[in-house]
């Protein structure tokens, strides 16, 4: 399919290759649906919220408290996903993982609660095994319950005061990078904000050394929202959706879904590069490309929705150019 | 009204510069119209065709009825530029500039044709001061028209087998950058069409050493089409629309529209870094950062069209996200 894609493409009126990344965006878009005629249906972007015990202790520039706040704002309408999603028209829904406040009077938000946030993984583990299996399944309900309405591609997003701290912990642990190389500002440390979240980190990873497995780190360390995310990765790449992965947080969550099962690779999308310094080494780590880098950093699936205007024009192309011969266009010249 | 857009977005529900890159394009946007509520009305993309003398020469890798069967492809709806322009809802204008062939009977070509292609710029100049004086009116005229349609933001594309050519001459011209550092592959040439192209570029820049302005190099060495965007880009600045760049040959258009008028570049977006090598020195002696960086190089103005979402996002973030105070979210922590 993938060449038959690429000949599609090289068939259409334009010198070869000159759409450059559209074409690769293209070609996996065909591969993905297995048809030469790709089609992007009732688009979702599905934000996963969740608290960090850790958080408590200084591992972010904002309070834990923001984590619930936000999610009201994405309630009321007010947060950056909203206002993407609208004018890029993509359905917004709101999952509480784990949001350490009560959310089942806001509308728009999808209680899912495992518990009221994590443990502080720098004392104990953040989730038991079996809350870690819930929200693995939990994610893989709601890839689910977005094809259910028809939705073939789904771009992913999360929010929780301290969950970069969790990802470059679990990124640390699944590629083994250094744990230095795996931490970054967050939402905005300065130099010492992140000295202290290394070594907060530090003091966790040397807590729980031998998790190695994604279902071991996710438990050591958490949060609900990355579990969520891993679940609903894995059973979206089942569904043949196309999976929008937007920063560093829900790459990390898509390294854990690809070392459970690295076909799921071959469906997801990487939307941008974030300003967070780790993400640029998980990319390259996973050998993709991202398609945006614009110094993003805000997480809620921002980068992803931001970038699927892209995978609609891709789709367009590869469906309605004219090809050289039906539009009577010569080739090139013989050189 | 710059400090005071930043000071908006400083005050929105999200981390200080979290939108990265689309916070500098919004504060521009803001410049641009004089507001702190900004609004795209009736975006257009527009594509001035030309021919070259020189393309008989092989300067391009493409002969040059290319040109001409291009923009029926475009006249039919059939090319990128057309399902791009669709796609992201963008109104599609395509000005005959100079085209070697009659596109009288082209259905939503707007004819405006100097002459049937420029002369032969290796031996001639390939127009008249009076042709050229006429090109800038006319591309001028069609941004007062765009602009008359209530159009506030205008892409801007070319079609023009051989253009890269004189866009490389251009530049060499206006930035003084030696000449084999602005010349390409354009639409696909291999090392040795390279070579050639180069050869010719030599011989032009030789006939005529001392073409200097940014009048005298159009005159020079051409094209109808170029002369016609940089007329437009002055006109569609005055008229304080956003002015969306597209690949090498309309940013080389920009960088004639600066020398003549330095202002202009206050209301020019760049849309994209296009695989032209010649390109990427430009946009740096331009001083500009571009928004998409997607290995495109196919002209017709796809890379202006495909970065619009981007300054639709930009525009509705600032008009319509929550502010921490109207949302009750908490501020950065004191660290």
């Amino acid at each position: 399919m993938r060449a038959a894609a690429q000949a599609r493409l090289d068939s259409l009126t334009k010198p070869l290759g000159a759409l450059g990344r559209l074409e690769a965006l293209a070609v996996q878009l065909c591969s993905i649906q297995g048809t030469l005629t790709p089609m992007l249906t009732a688009a979702h972007v599905v934000v996963f919220a969740g608290d960090h015990g850790a958080a408590d202790r200084g591992v972010s520039a904002y309070p834990k408290a923001v984590t619930a706040q936000m999610v009201a704002n994405f309630s009321a309408g007010g947060a950056a996903i909203n206002v993407l999603a609208r004018v890029h028209q993509v359905e917004l829904m709101v999952v509480d993982a784990g949001v350490d406040a009560d959310t089942s009077n806001m509308p728009l938000v999808v209680d899912c609660k495992i518990a009221r946030g994590t443990r502080d993984y720098t004392i104990e583990p953040a989730m038991t095994l079996a809350q870690c299996e819930k929200a693995l399944r939990t994610g893989a309900q709601t890839a689910r319950s977005v094809s259910a309405k028809g939705c073939n591609v789904i771009a992913l997003g999360e929010m929780g005061i301290g969950n970069t701290g969790a990802a470059s912990l679990l990124m640390h642990g699944i590629t083994g990078h250094p744990l230095e190389l795996c931490v970054g500002r967050g939402t905005g440390l300065d130099d010492a904000g992140v000295t202290r979240k290394l070594s907060l980190l530090e003091t966790a990873r040397c807590r729980a050394p031998l998790a190695k497995t994604a279902i071991e780190l996710l438990t050591e360390f958490g949060g609900f929202e990355i579990a969520m995310l891993t679940g609903c990765i894995l059973e979206a790449a089942a569904l043949r959706c196309t999976i929008v992965i937007d920063g560093f947080t829900v790459s990390v969550a898509a390294a854990l879904a690809a070392a459970l099962q690295s076909a799921v690779l071959d469906y997801c999308v990487f939307s941008h590069r974030s300003a967070e310094q780790a993400h640029r080494a998980l990319l390259t780590q996973l050998q993709v490309e991202p398609l945006l880098d614009l110094g993003l950093r805000l997480g809620e699936g921002t980068g992803a929705v931001l970038a699927l205007p892209l995978l609609r024009a891709a789709v367009a192309v590869t469906r309605e150019m004219a090809t050289f011969e039906s539009a009577g266009v010569s080739g090139k010249s013989d050189t």
